[in-house]
């Protein structure tokens, strides 16, 4: 057995794992599960609209192979014949502006050269900044890092920063997390610790994401705070639209387009040139979306 | 005076125009002035937001000049030092899913070396596609063409086919109209040929619009139909943010993201794997997305 078919397996459970500890904290949504298969490989794209607290959500694996292509080649500024990849990707739009948009992502991309790496992170997108849900999810990720590499949480955290960002609007789409691509097993022990890295952030990911379900899944919102809800979903399909990595190469190597883009929201809004009032919520939340903020002290060292 | 001083002040003449004969159809919207400016040159950004028909629209003039980057000459083939380029850039929403989306350009661009070129376009975006209107529409796009060149308009009708496509989406944008750049003037004669013929477009642009705005600006309309334009608009979001030429150079050469954007729709909608039932509306208009249709002819030659 291929050491990718083994990840892929794991992947694949960790899917299902992560989908039933969602529906149970949502309490009335059900994932669809849509299997497809191409002559590039197969998936499921498992998705969830208008459950109780998620508006939106998918948790897709996906495990394909393929000939390595010249644009591959001039983006990965790697040679070789073919590929394989697997991985799990999830983003969640709940219906409640005071519960957070999260997503998550870990990979494991393999040349023929014997090349490969793996790559992921976990990321939040706040649509009103609360420094205590941002200080707690950070502290998670770090816990979670550190129990591998001391390195991991400060590298990765500077990583989703740089990364997760409107350079056009000169904000980070969210407070961040952690984001890392393309880390090469060194040995074998090091590959062993980089799976069981990714392992770990898919089983973190439905816990912490189903504590900020339950805290204000049900509280009440104004209309006030669904408007500027739809601006910020408004913020993140710039983002995946304009930048994201893995719309544009699951886009350019032909993949399925309903697939890739379940990743936007269920609405967004554009209006011309808001600018918060000052001191409202609004203008809070947009002074906090900033690089190299330690959530994890954030309030306590100043 | 320079050339190019001469073209900016007629494009900006023809901006008020534009503007007049909108705030005319609309009946209660105003357009906005916002008037910038940068170390690259200056502009106006008019939007009106809320009118009676026009739920967001924009008439974007610019007169900007600069170094041509390496970005530059890597993306346009050409070798200069500096640059100058005016033009106008327009996109009209309405509230109604019966009166279309609207968009025209017309620009000018000058390179130090000597070299220059007009580029430009009109291309109508219906949520629900009337073949007599997209009729309409081509048919004055043509008299138009025909009066400059014979060629124009079946050349440039093809270029907007190929251009105002999702290929994601195996869809046109909407019905079409014509699209040209890079359009470099032989000599006098046809500079001035291909300026009157940017200058004629322009005037167009308003009173074709206008009249669609009468037709349908008050139709009664359904929640289904109001929900089909927010999906339809979130296809008009992907092309922007994903393909549009104008949204990318804009950004990359560090244009004002707010007069950039302003084209995209007051909001937008997204839903997983939407399939239009047989039969019906959508779907009809689904299967008229398509390249190569000869709108002036529809219907007449089968």
């Amino acid at each position: 057995m291929h050491r990718i078919d083994k990840i892929a397996g794991t992947y694949r459970q960790l899917q299902q794992d992560i989908i039933r500890c969602i529906e149970d904290a949502d309490g009335l949504g059900n994932f669809s599960n849509d299997q497809w298969s191409t002559e590039l490989g197969s998936g499921v794209t498992s998705v969830l609209q208008e459950g109780t607290v998620i508006e939106k959500g998918a948790v897709n694996f996906s495990f394909v192979k393929g000939n390595f292509t010249d644009r591959m080649e001039k983006i990965l500024g790697e040679k070789a014949r073919s590929y394989a990849a697997t991985g799990i990707s999830s983003i969640l739009h709940p219906e409640n502006p005071w519960v957070p948009i999260i997503h998550m992502n870990v990979r494991y991309f393999a040349l023929d050269n014997g090349t490969a790496w793996f790559g992921g992170g976990i990321d939040l997108t706040p649509h009103i900044v609360e420094p205590a849900d941002a200080r707690l999810f950070h502290q998670s990720l770090k816990e979670v890092c550190d129990r591998f590499d001391a390195s991991f949480y400060p590298e990765y955290k500077k990583w989703a920063d740089d990364y997760f960002f409107l350079p056009h609007r000169h904000e980070t789409r969210g407070v961040g997390g952690i984001f890392f691509d393309r880390v090469k097993p060194a040995n074998e022990e090091d590959f062993d610790k980089l799976f069981r890295f990714t392992v770990s952030l898919a089983e973190l990911y439905p816990v912490i994401y189903s504590g900020f379900m339950k805290k204000n899944g049900r509280r009440p919102c104004t209309e006030r705070e669904k408007q500027w809800q739809a601006l910020r979903r408004g913020r993140y399909v710039e983002f995946n639209l304009l930048f994201d990595r893995g719309t544009k190469f699951g886009m350019e190597s032909g993949g399925n387009t309903e697939s890739i883009l379940v990743s936007l929201p269920a609405n967004a809004s554009w209006e011309y040139n808001f600018i918060p009032e000052a001191g409202s919520f609004e203008e809070e939340t947009q002074q906090m979306l900033k690089k190299n903020i330690d959530w994890i002290n954030f309030g306590h060292n100043s």
